[in-house]
């Protein structure tokens, strides 16, 4: 059994003690919050606190807080030398503070609040400043159904920044797409199966041979009547970038 | 029982062949190319020509064909008033001859010619010059597993184009991804998670309600960070611009 004291209450913390409530190898020992209201609704299933002088012992301390709330929070600790980790991809392991042996349990997944989350899904990836903490991690990782990755901070961040491409600019792709068919009175859903089998495809395949479409083909007939039919110069100025970035990575002039 | 000619031996022919193969509704009465030998080891399943003037009779003759060879080829049919389809997303209705009865059969999906390909997840827009082409068209589509969308031909292209950029443009963005977590020794399979989740994000949210990250946050911090990890000034201009269309879409300054 690995003991957790979660703290923090936004997305991440939030997916996760539902993830840790229902792994019969993990036991919250306590979640605090800084805003006592926002979890008080959990208290008949776990110890809830905002009082960080009243935090009991525990196996590992999950800070799941934002990003620039890491450092302060961990320095208000009122002990030493207990494993806590933060939950971010791009904060650095000295973040925490040295009193305590320091960690990250980095879950690397898109969160919304509202959508449940299954976390054999989600890969976690796993830093620790002393080797000996890391089994406690990928165990950890392991409780709740998840694949976890020894990372270094470099990769840690490399993950993180590769993310916002993939997740971020990709779905901004998507909401673009949604505004060039809506313009014409065309069905976004009709491209749904599309965005899939794009994603699907890279199970098998490379994203450089996964490539295919004009730019790759080097259509100029296409590529000028795609830039003639976009109404906003915005789409104009993605549709030039992104099909010059698929040319260069082709070798096409 | 529905028959067709195929005429093209490209990816999409090669795909709808097998498809129609399948069909126990549909009939391929023959298989044209100008060039026998692509299609020659399918002449124990199938009639297989590559002399126009000995095309049969049959409902649906489909143009599997490159864009630019549509109109000539359906010039040279040596036949009137038959339904003549063409397979492409960009092309006119009007590039099917004048003598013919003009259709449009175009499957909006990503066509590798390795891959198999399950017909249930392309949806197939229709498009007829007479209404009464239509149904044919729609029960061909149902008799290989697909949904067919009826679509105007402005529809069609905004699909087409819109298409380019949850495709070809989305492919690329993982490319990017896959540059970056490459140049920091970090395995760019633990995105593969992540990129499969925002595809189906939007089976349930909107790609403007399913947006999140930096951008989203104007979160100046994170962007100024990411922008001098990105080794690459084409990485860094696909970073800013897609920074500005988000912020753009959710009216952040």
């Amino acid at each position: 059994m690995i003991t957790v004291v979660l703290l923090g209450a936004g997305n991440v913390a939030t997916h996760l003690f539902k993830a840790f409530l229902a792994s019969e190898e993990v036991e919250i020992k306590q979640w605090y919050n800084r805003n006592l209201k926002t979890i008080d609704k959990y208290k008949n299933k776990v110890n809830v606190t905002d009082n960080l002088s009243s935090l009991v012992e525990a196996d590992i301390y999950i800070l799941a807080v934002s990003d620039d709330a890491i450092e302060d929070l961990s320095k208000q600790l009122p002990f030493e030398n207990r494993l806590v980790v933060h939950t971010s991809g791009s904060t650095s392991l000295y973040a925490v503070d040295m009193k305590q042996k320091r960690g990250v349990f980095y879950p690397l997944q898109t969160f919304s609040k509202a959508a449940d989350l299954n976390f054999n899904d989600v890969p976690i990836c796993v830093e620790a400043l002393k080797k000996t903490d890391l089994p406690i991690l990928k165990n950890l990782a392991k409780a709740i159904g998840s694949k976890s990755h020894k990372v270094n901070s470099d990769q840690r961040q490399a993950l993180h920044l590769a993310a916002v491409f993939v997740n971020n600019f990709t779905n901004q792709l998507y909401r673009i797409a949604h505004e060039i068919t809506e313009e014409n009175g065309a069905e976004f859903n009709i491209l749904k199966p599309l965005i899939k089998e794009t994603a699907n495809k890279i199970e098998s395949l490379s994203p450089y041979m996964a490539q295919t479409g004009p730019a790759l083909r080097n259509d100029k007939k296409t590529i000028k009547r795609h830039l003639k039919q976009l109404e906003s110069d915005e789409h104009k100025a993605v549709y030039h970038l992104l099909t010059k970035s698929i040319k260069k990575t082709h070798g096409i002039r």
